[in-house]
């Protein structure tokens, strides 16, 4: 197929093809990270520019590794930028423009952000997260985990639980899984529900047991912090009372069922301490996936001529 | 001729032979960049030191990306400096020197201290705005974007417009532009005019039409920020109503004249977004020219043997 | 030797042998650095992950140009680390490792806070400094200095002079002196001296011309702050009249004595700027020497098979 996308900035749009050919193509990126000499030349003389308005240790460890592996220069913008030095986000991607930046790793607190800034640059943008809006990147890493576990995704009962209103990942999880033919549940309090979500073909459910029952995946999203949950009326406590996944819950699902969490993970909170230490949890398994996933992004973007929007 | 200078301090002392030297190598620098692999291998092994003490975010990237296209190792220090851990900025250069820094890159509140820094170190340091003192990369993009447009700077009649004080840039568009035989004048509120400028042969004048006309070039300086206005006894909106680059003074200068800005610009305060989206301004081509002029400069530095002087 | 190590966390329990191969290591990496292209491929395609949770410039300034003059990969966690993010050391560790991070150049203000990150990942970690217990790397530059100036250790008379309590590199120091058979006097106000170092055979002196006496290496601590110090019931004013090593206090010293400060310093209280400015002050050996000690710590780090355990 071809790559017709100059930019990740979700999966609301794509084909199921599209989505299981970045996974292909990330499964192969393992081959080179085997390696011990991991350097490529497939991304040499081509500019990797950083854009993070929010903080991030672990997806910006990720990508930067991987644009090292691929052989890119990289410009990391982090730690200079001001929001109040005047410049706009429209004006800021003609400024990488103009001076050669090839791909834009783009972190921002305002939805719709990445998508704003890939429409008022040439260089392609991957968003590591907008707003609450989508996270491609690490959405794709757990689709590619699932497929290595469970070969495919038709069928598959796949239930989200936690704060999937304010959780970008959540929300990629959802278009991907949608497309690719997975059945999607999500588990929250109703405060932590996006609105109108069931119109997608969701089933919301407010009972932890109910929503993880035969299920073949579980993926624990994040709780943003304890003044968030609090302004959403359920105390951390009150939460893990009803949303924790612990062994117990577990016995609900599929005697085979993986659970999953982008990380950090609130241990105790939102997964046990001894299901993460489980062998059904696979939260290093996604880490590793992540530089293989985000190598994958890089590279197809710099098929040029074969790309032409992955917007 | 012999490049005769270790750093790049300022334009003040340099001789027009200088100054277009560095212009014509800038241009060649421009091929490089047209290539898909950007990569040369001029620095290869050298080391650049990023030590700005100042935030920002332009400038910063296009040095970042200029020493990577030429090879270079780049170490950057801005973000661990704290002014009160007792290093001076004596010891910092000697501190550089031991551990095999080439160059430095270099960004301070203070005037002056670009100078002392050159004076006290072996690597070569190149300026990138020393507190109101001067900003030579700045200034050789601005030149080179004329050059380029103009052919030459002898009897070319150019204006500089706005905060020509508290301006780095502006400085040094003065004593270049002088050198090479142009025509200067200042267009600004009294407030923002530096004492004694006209000693060297610019003419100042409070009324931007009288300042425009004929010109052949228009060089807008950026305000600093609103407060700093207000301590100058100029309101922004006075500012605005008495300075403002729009459609109508454009029609007092040349039918061809141009317009820069080292931007971001204020829209509406120092240009109207009609002159900024019109063919006369050339801000883009100053941020494309910038990547060129300081690989221009980094290389020149790396000409041992040939270079004793750029101070 | 076998090199045994997989982290250079200290040098409490390292032997004499393995604290001198590493000397002998580091005095040969200093003709890589003599090259004008200092680039070498030894560490080609692995990565170093900074991680650092204090500010330093200049050790931070100092591993990163080892790692890249040794080719590898380097990325900078420093400015994106939130300790709030709820990430802890031992997960840190398993990211890193799942990530396929190599070395880990890591400081942190918590004493045995390296062991502990040592013990949870597969990375080799070296320590830049935890908290007030060891900094094996600023030592093992002050030993290089040492052997090059005195050949040896044997029966050399090293004093420590000033902030004993809170130092790293004089704990790492001591540790290291007293196991290549020098002896060790400590002079310092009894609040700053750690309780029970008699015990391992230091001498410890509260008069500095005592302490001095006869010595052949005068090795100054620094005072961290005045706060700290004052904290510890000396103020400032008083610390130098005791303490300050200047001239006159040198005499007390063998005719040949060195002076050496891991900087900056603080002039005219814990050394004289005539000393300073002396010849018998290597404060500029010990900076050139710090770059051939860090490339020969993570040279050999890299030596897998034939390490295992320098924790």
């Amino acid at each position: 197929m071809n790559f017709k996308r100059n930019h990740f900035i979700g999966l609301k749009d794509k084909t199921g093809d599209e989505i299981l050919q970045v996974l292909e193509i990330a499964d192969t990126m393992k081959f080179l990270l085997a390696k011990e000499n991991k350097k490529s030349p497939h991304l040499a003389g081509r500019n990797v520019v950083m854009l993070f308005y929010e903080k991030s240790s672990r997806s910006r460890l990720s990508f930067e590794l991987a644009a090292q592996y691929l052989g890119a220069n990289i410009v990391d913008l982090l730690t200079t930028l001001e929001l109040t030095d005047n410049e706009s986000l429209i004006d800021m991607g003609g400024v990488i423009d103009q001076m050669g930046g090839d791909y834009i790793i783009f972190k921002h607190p305002c939805s719709g952000s990445a998508k704003l800034l890939a429409e008022n640059t040439r260089a392609g943008v991957i968003s590591a997260g907008d707003g609450v809006n989508e996270n491609p990147s690490q959405s794709l890493i757990e689709l590619l985990t699932i497929k290595k576990e469970k070969g495919g995704f038709g069928g598959l009962k796949v239930t989200i639980v936690g704060d999937v209103a304010h959780s970008r990942v959540a929300k990629s999880n959802i278009w991907g899984l949608l497309t690719l033919g997975a059945e999607v549940r999500v588990a929250a309090p109703p405060t932590l529900v996006p609105a109108g979500i069931e119109g997608y073909g969701v089933s919301v459910m407010y009972d932890v047991a109910e929503a993880v029952n035969g299920a073949d995946v579980i993926l624990c999203v994040r709780l943003k912090s304890e003044v968030q949950l609090e302004n959403s009326m359920m105390p951390l406590n009150e939460y893990k009372n009803f949303f924790l996944i612990d062994a117990k819950t577990l016995r609900y699902a599929k005697k085979d069922a993986i659970v999953m969490h982008p990380g950090p993970i609130n241990k105790g909170v939102e997964i046990s301490s001894e299901v993460i230490s489980g062998r059904q949890c696979l939260v290093d398994d996604q880490i590793a996936n992540g530089i293989a996933v985000r190598m994958a992004m890089l590279y197809i973007l710099s098929l040029k001529g074969d790309t032409s929007g992955w917007i």
